[in-house]
C-alpha cells in the first residue's frame, strides 16, 4: 500500500485486522475516519482503548464489565437462586433484551470443542462449580444450539445432577415467525421431539 | 443498552456510528476488540487518532498525505507534466495500483453535484487551475463514470480546452473479463461509441 503515505497504510492494516472488515472496507472507514471531525475521531480512539483497558470479568458470573461485580449480580432485586449459563456476554445481553429473565447469569467464555483443542478446562466451569456451592435452585443451560453449544449443555448437567440441584436448557424449535418450508430438517426434529401439550 | 456496562456501551456506539457498521457489526467488533492483547488495542486507537491528526493536503496535488508534499509530487522520476484528475485519494490509489502511470495527480475532493448542492467552488478545482499556469502538456480527466463524474469531467475540459492544453478522458466500456450479456445499455452504447480500430 505504498500509493498511501505511511499513517494512512497503517490506519487502513489496523482496520482489516479486526474480524468482518476486508481491505476494501478498511480502506473506505479510513477515509471516513480522516473526513470526521477531530474532536469525535478523538472520542472513538479514546472509546477503543478506555473500554479495553478497563473491562474485565464480573467477579461473579465472569460477564465482561467495568466494576468488580456487574449490575445484575449487584441487583438485589434479581433471582439469585437461578444461574442461566451462557456462552459469552453478547448471548447474556440477547436475554437481557428480552426483559423476562430475572435470574443471574455465567458466562462461560466459550464452548468445549475438542475440534478446537478447547476442553472444560478452557473455560468459566470450574468458577460455575463454585457458585454451586452456594444457595442455587435451578441452573438453566442457554448455551448455543451447535455442536459445541450442545456438548458443553451435556457435559455441564452431568456435572451438575449429582448435586441435586435442578438443570433445564432452553428449547430447540421452530423460530418464532418461522417459515416450515425454510427450516432445516434436525430443527424440525427438535420441535417435533420438544412439542408440548395444549 | 443498559445490559452491557457504560464503556461497552460507549464502545459499541462509537463504533455503530461508523457507515456500514450496523449494531450487529458493531457488537461483534467491540467484543473483539475488548478480547484483543492490550498492546495490539493501543496501536489501533493511537493509528486512528495519529492518522486523523497528522494527514492532511499534498500542497501540489491536494491527496491526503502525512507530509508537506506527498510521495508521488516529491518523485522527480515521474511525469510532472502529465496531471490525472481524480475525485478522491482512493481513486489515485487505484491508478497507483496498475503501476503503469507516470504521471502526476490532483485530488479534486468530490465532484460536481447539482442535486447535492456542491458547484465548482466546493471541490479543488481553483487549486487544479493554478497549476496549469505551470508547464503541463496533458490532463487526463479520471473522474467517476457517474453522473457526476461526467458533470465535472465536462466542466473541466470546457475550462481548461481554451488554453491550448491537451485534454482526455478516461476510456468508457465493457469491463476486461465482463461478459456482455451482463452489462447495462449505456455502457454497451459507450463501448460501441469508443470503438478503436483493429
Amino acid at each position: 500500500m505504498d500509493y498511501y503515505s505511511s499513517q494512512i497504510s497503517k490506519l487502513i492494516e489496523e482496520l482489516s485486522s479486526l474480524p468482518g472488515i476486508g481491505s476494501k472496507s478498511a480502506q473506505r472507514l479510513a477515509f471516513h475516519i480522516l473526513n470526521m471531525p477531530v474532536e469525535h475521531v478523538e472520542q472513538l480512539s479514546a472509546a477503543i482503548l478506555e473500554a479495553r483497558k478497563n473491562v474485565r470479568y464480573c467477579k461473579t458470573c465472569y460477564t465482561l464489565t467495568d466494576d468488580e461485580i456487574c449490575p445484575i449480580c449487584k441487583n438485589e432485586a434479581r433471582d439469585h437462586k437461578t444461574i442461566m449459563v451462557v456462552e459469552d456476554t453478547r448471548d447474556l445481553a440477547a436475554y437481557e433484551k428480552t426483559k423476562k429473565y430475572e435470574g443471574v447469569y455465567h458466562v462461560l467464555h466459550g464452548a468445549i470443542s475438542p475440534m478446537l483443542g478447547i476442553g472444560p478446562g478452557d473455560i468459566k466451569l470450574k468458577e460455575l462449580m463454585q457458585r454451586l456451592q452456594g444457595d442455587i435452585t435451578e441452573v438453566i443451560i442457554a448455551t448455543n444450539s451447535s455442536l459445541e453449544g450442545e456438548t458443553t449443555a451435556m457435559y455441564i448437567s452431568k456435572l451438575i445432577k449429582p448435586a441435586g440441584i435442578k438443570v433445564s436448557r432452553i428449547a430447540s424449535g421452530v423460530p418464532v415467525g418461522g417459515d416450515l418450508e425454510c427450516i432445516d430438517e434436525m430443527t424440525l426434529l427438535r420441535a417435533l421431539e420438544g412439542r408440548t401439550e395444549l
